[in-house]
C-alpha cells in the first residue's frame, strides 16, 4: 500500500525544502519507498479534517491504510534506522538530540521577527537567541568532529540533525563549524536528498505558477 | 545486566520530580526494571567523562553494558511501547508530540525569568509566552477528550506527555483543562510513578541533608 503524506500547498519558505515534509519525503526516498502526497492550505489545516490526522494542525501527516502518524520524527522513525538493536538505540537518541535539544532555540530564532516583530526589545533578545545555539552549535561540533555522520553509518538521525541545522541558514552560525556546515552539505549531496528536495520544490513552482 | 541512569546531585526543582531522570526512572520502574543511579554534580557535568556520556552535558543519560544514551526520549522508548506495530507508531508519535511540539514553548516560559530576568520586556513576554501554551492546550484538551489515556493502553507516549504537563505546574493553565488536569493525576497515581517520585526525592533530601 503506498503511503499519503501531506504537505503545504503553498509552503512559507518558498520551496527551499526547509517545511517538515522535506524530512519524511528525504526518509521514503533514502529507503526507497514511493509515496503520494495530499497539499494542504493553512485554512484546510485548521479543519476537522486535518486536525483528525493532525491534532495541532500541522503538517506533515502519514497515512498507510489504518494507520495515522503525525510527527515527523516518529514518522521517519519506521524506515531508516540500523537493525543492530544498540546502533539503532543511539540512532533514536540523536533524532530526539536534534528534536528536542537542537532545534527548540533554533525556532524560537525564526519565530521572533514574526512573533515580536513590533516589539522594542527584538533586537537585543536576537543576539541572546544566537547565543544559546551557539552552545549546542559547539557542543555538537565537538562530539562529531572528523566524523562522516554522528553514530556510525548514515541514520535517521542524522537526517533529522541535518534538516534541523538547515533551518540556521543565513544566521551565519553554522557557517563557524567547518565540520558542521560540511556535515550538512553532505547530507545534501545525497541522491536520496536531492529527490526530496527537487519534488517539493515542484510543489512549491506549480502553486506560484512558476 | 542493571542499566545505570545519571541525576543530579542536588536537583534544582528541590526534588519535586521535574528533572528528566524522572521520566526514565518511572518507565522503569513501569516495566519492572531495577537501576542503578550515578549522582553527578553541576560541575561534574561539564567535564569530559560526562560529556563522553552526554554530548549536551545534561542529565539523565542511560548506560547498560557497552550501550550509552542521552536522551530521555530515546532512553524511555526501549520499554514501554505497545507490541502491535500500528500502536507502537502511534505511541512513538505521542512521545514526538510531547517533546517537539508541546515541551518547547513550555521550556521557553520555564527559563525565561533565568535568562531575562533583568530585562524591562519581560513582564510582557510572559502572558505571550502563556498565549502560545494555551494554543496546545487547547489542542491537546480537544484530542483527549474524554479518553483515560492518549491511545488506548497507557504508554510511553503517556509517560512522556504527563511528565511535560507537569512542568507547567503553578503556571494556572493546566488548570482551566478538567480533562488534562485529570489526564494528569492519573498518571501520577499509578504506583510506578510513585515509587519513582519517592525514589528521586529521597536523593534530593540525602543532599540537603534533610
Amino acid at each position: 500500500m503506498t503511503p499519503t503524506i501531506t504537505a503545504f500547498e503553498a509552503s512559507p519558505d518558498q520551496g527551499q525544502g526547509l517545511a517538515r515534509d522535506m524530512r519524511v519525503r528525504w526518509a521514503l526516498e533514502e529507503v526507497g519507498q514511493p509515496y503520494e502526497v495530499r497539499l494542504v492550505s493553512f485554512k484546510a489545516m485548521k479543519l476537522s479534517a486535518h486536525l483528525a490526522r493532525h491534532p495541532y494542525g500541522q503538517i506533515p501527516t502519514y497515512e498507510e491504510g489504518d494507520l495515522v502518524l503525525f510527527e515527523s520524527g516518529s514518522i521517519i522513525h519506521a524506515g531508516l534506522l540500523p537493525s543492530e538493536a544498540n546502533a539503532r538505540a543511539r540512532a533514536i537518541t540523536w533524532m530526539f538530540a536534534a528534536l528536542n535539544t537542537v532545534e527548540p532555540p533554533i525556532v524560537e530564532l525564526e519565530q521572533a521577527p514574526f512573533v515580536e516583530g513590533d516589539k522594542p526589545w527584538l533586537e537585543e533578545r536576537i543576539p541572546m537567541l544566537k547565543d544559546r545555539i551557539r552552545v549546542r552549535m559547539d557542543q555538537l561540533s565537538n562530539r562529531l568532529g572528523d566524523a562522516e555522520w554522528l553514530d556510525g553509518d548514515f541514520s535517521a538521525g542524522d537526517l533529522m540533525m541535518v534538516m534541523v541545522l538547515r533551518r540556521l541558514e543565513g544566521d551565519g552560525i553554522v557557517e563557524d563549524y567547518p565540520n558542521l556546515a560540511a556535515y550538512v552539505a553532505r547530507g545534501q549531496a545525497r541522491p536520496a536528498y536531492r529527490r526530496a528536495y527537487d519534488a517539493q520544490l515542484a510543489v512549491f513552482k506549480a502553486a506560484s505558477g512558476g
